[in-house]
C-alpha cells in the first residue's frame, strides 16, 4: 500500500453533490476524481481533476472515465449496470459496488425479492402489471397502499398512493410501466444506516433518524430518538442487507421503525446517501471518505460518532427554474458549530437539493434540531 | 450576504499544500479557488477551478488570477507586496491580508521593530550589516546567537547559528545580505497561536505546542503542555500581534515559552500555517475555512477545540530528488481517528513537507503523540 503523486484516480459516474463531497473527502487521501455528468461544470467539477461531459448511461462516456481511472464507481443509480460491467471488463478498471448489486437495487421488486429471500424484513408487497392485479393485491394488503414504479423513481418520484379501489386505474396509468405495490406502514419513525463494505471488512455508521416531508428528506438526526433495542435491531438489519450486496462501497439503507417496534427495510442506495451527510462533521470518517477508502481498497476508517449531530437539507422553494441565489445566510455563518454545504448548482427549482446544513453539539437532539431549523427558516431563494 | 452559483471566486497566489487545504475547505462554502504556481499541476490544482502557471511575484500572473477572482490572497510570502497592491488597485479585486502587512513580515528586522514598538515582547535583536556590527551586537547579546537573513528565509533556511567570535566572518558571508542577529533563548517549549482577523471581528484558535527539529516543525500538540497562565499569556500576545496586522485573514503566530514562564514572539506568517493543520480535525472550523471566511468577508466561525489533537508532518527522508512514493501507510489508514493528508507533490527530497497526519482522542496528549509517532515511524519513501 503506497501513496503516490499523481495518486490513485477514482472515476465516478455522476458529478452531482455526492460526487462533490466525495471529491472534498478524497483529495486529502491523495485520491483524485474524474467524474462524468451530462451538465458541464457540474457540482463535482471544481473538486475533480476532470469532468467528462456525457449521459450517465452512455457507454463512450463511461469508458472515457474508466480509461482515466484506477477504480470506477457511481454516485447515481441512473447509470447502466451492463455498460459498467462491459467497460470494466474491457478496460480492466475494477468497478465497485458490483454491477449486479446495482441491477438488484434498480428494480424495486427484484430488490425486495432478493432481500426477503435473505431474511431481511420488508413491508408486504406484490408485483403488479395490470389494474386487475393491483386490485387483487390490495384485497390482501388493504387500502391505502403505495404503488411504485419498479425502476427510475427517487425522492418520491414514481410513487403513487392508492387510497381506495376508485384510484386503481388512474394509478396504474400514472406509473405506465412495470410496478409493485407495497402496504402502507404505520410507522413510528424512519431510520437509516450507512453500511460499508471494504476489502474483506464491513461496518455500519451509527443509526440515523430521518425526517421526510413530501417523501423528500428534510432532516437527519443522530443519535435517533429510538430505543436502544430498536437501534440494535436497525444495525442487525443493515448487516443482513450488506450480506446481499456485492462489491465494495458505502450503502444507504433506509428503514422503517413500526409503531410496535419492528424494523423493516424501506430502500437501499448503493452509494453515499443524503441521510449520511451528517457524518462529515459528526464522525471521524465521513461516509464520503469511507466510500473512497472502500472502493480504492484502503482499510475502512472508524465509524465512531464524534458528537450528536443533525443535518437539514436546503431545498428549492421557488416555482419554475431560475438562477440559484440563496439569501438570508448570515445566521448560518454566524451559528457556532454549524457547517454550510453549498452544492454549486446553477439553477434552482422547487424541492431541488441545493445544499445542506449540519450542526453538532450536546444532546438533547431536539434542541439541535430546533436550532438548525431556525437557521434554515431564515434562508430563501431570490 | 448570498450563496450563488458560480460562487465567490478566491484567487490565491501559491498553489502548494496550503492552497490545497484551502480549496478542500472552501468548496463546501460555495467558494471556488483560482491559484497561481510556477509548477504545473501544483498540489492545489485538483481542488482549484483553475491554475495559472507563473512565478509568485510575476505581475502578469498575479493580474490573471485577480481578474478571475472576487478576492485575492496568498499562501506564500514569496510574492511581491508591490505587485499585489498595484494589481488590486488596477483590477478592483480586494487583497487580504493588506500588502503592508506582508511588507512588514517579509523583513524580519522590520517585523521585530514594528512589533516591539507595539509592545509585543520579542527576544533581544540587532540589525547587522557588517561583521564588525555583528561582533559589537554579540558583546551585548552574548554567544551563542542566531544570525538571520532579513528576507526570504523559512523552515530554518537563512538562519545561521553563531557560537563564538570565530564564527562571525563566515556567518556574515553565508547570509550575504541584510541581516539581523537575535539572542539564543533558553526556552521551555515553542507555542503557536493561529490568529484570525475578520470583517470587524478577531479571534484566536486554542494555543498549540510545536515541536521542531532542525528548525522544521515535526509535531503540533493541542492543548499544549503549558500552564494555564502561559496559555493565557500566549493568547494575549497573539491579540497584541493582531493589532499590528492590517487586513483580513489567518495569521500563524509562533512563540517561545522561556524557562522562566515568559512568552515571547518568534515569527509571524500572514496566512494559514503548518502549526494549525490540527484544526482540520481538531476544531469545528479549520484554519483554512477560517481564512476563506475572513478573506471573502463572511463571519468568522467558532475557534472552539472539539477534542485534544496532535499532528505530525510527513517529511522527505531521501537524498537527492526522486518521484514521491510513500510506503508503509497501512498502519496510518488502520488507526482509528487518524486523518491522512497527502499533498500530491510529484517529487520528494530531504525534509520536504509531503503530507501530515492528525490524531484526535482523549488526553493525555503524550499518548496521542506516542501513537502518531509510531504511525509515522512506519512510513518511508521508496
Amino acid at each position: 500500500m503506497q501513496l503516490t503523486s499523481p495518486g490513485t484516480t477514482l472515476g465516478v459516474v455522476g458529478g452531482g453533490q455526492l460526487g462533490r463531497m466525495l471529491g472534498e473527502a478524497a483529495t486529502p487521501l491523495g485520491i483524485d476524481l474524474v467524474v462524468s455528468d451530462p451538465t458541464p461544470d457540474a457540482p463535482a467539477s471544481p473538486v475533480a481533476r476532470e469532468q467528462v461531459v456525457g449521459e450517465f448511461d452512455d457507454e463512450e462516456t463511461v469508458r472515457a472515465v474508466a480509461e482515466k481511472s484506477d477504480y470506477l464507481t457511481f454516485e447515481i443509480e441512473l447509470t447502466d449496470p451492463d455498460v459498467l460491467e462491459r467497460v470494466s471488463e474491457e478496460t480492466g478498471t475494477p468497478v465497485h459496488p458490483h454491477p449486479d448489486t446495482l441491477r438488484t437495487i434498480q428494480d424495486k421488486y427484484v430488490q425486495k425479492e432478493r432481500l426477503s429471500e435473505a431474511g431481511v424484513p420488508v413491508p408486504a408487497y406484490r408485483k403488479v402489471d395490470t389494474a386487475d392485479q393491483l386490485r387483487d393485491a390490495l384485497e390482501d394488503l388493504g387500502y391505502p397502499a403505495m404503488l411504485k414504479a419498479r425502476e427510475g423513481g427517487y425522492d418520491g418520484r414514481g410513487n403513487v398512493p392508492v387510497e381506495s379501489p376508485e384510484d386503481v386505474e388512474a394509478a396504474m396509468e400514472q406509473i405506465a410501466g412495470p410496478a409493485m405495490v407495497e402496504e402502507f406502514l404505520d410507522f413510528e419513525r424512519e431510520l437509516a444506516v450507512m453500511g460499508c463494505l471494504g476489502d474483506g471488512e464491513r461496518d455500519t455508521f451509527p443509526v440515523t433518524e430521518t425526517i421526510h416531508r413530501e417523501e423528500i428528506l428534510r432532516e437527519s438526526v443522530s443519535p435517533p430518538r429510538a430505543s436502544d433495542d430498536v437501534r440494535e435491531r436497525a444495525r442487525e438489519v443493515a448487516h443482513d442487507v450488506l450480506d446481499v450486496m456485492d462489491g465494495r462501497g458505502v450503502f444507504g439503507i433506509e428503514l422503517f421503525e413500526t409503531t410496535d417496534g419492528e424494523v423493516l427495510l424501506n430502500e437501499i442506495a448503493p452509494r453515499p446517501h443524503n441521510s449520511g451527510h451528517w457524518t462529515i462533521e459528526g464522525c471521524h470518517t465521513s461516509q464520503f471518505e469511507q466510500h473512497a477508502r472502500a472502493v480504492t481498497g484502503l482499510p475502512l476508517g472508524t465509524t465512531e460518532r464524534r458528537q450528536p449531530t443533525v443535518s437539514a437539507n436546503i431545498l428549492g422553494d421557488v416555482d419554475g427554474r431560475q438562477q440559484a441565489r440563496l439569501a438570508g445566510v448570515e445566521q448560518a455563518f454566524e451559528t457556532d458549530r454549524l457547517g454550510v454545504h453549498w452544492y454549486g448548482k446553477r439553477e434552482v427549482y422547487r424541492l431541488r437539493k441545493m445544499g445542506h446544513l449540519t450542526l453538532s453539539g450536546a444532546e438533547p437532539v431536539e434542541d439541535l434540531l430546533a436550532e438548525i431549523r431556525a437557521v434554515r427558516e431564515a434562508l430563501r431563494f431570490e
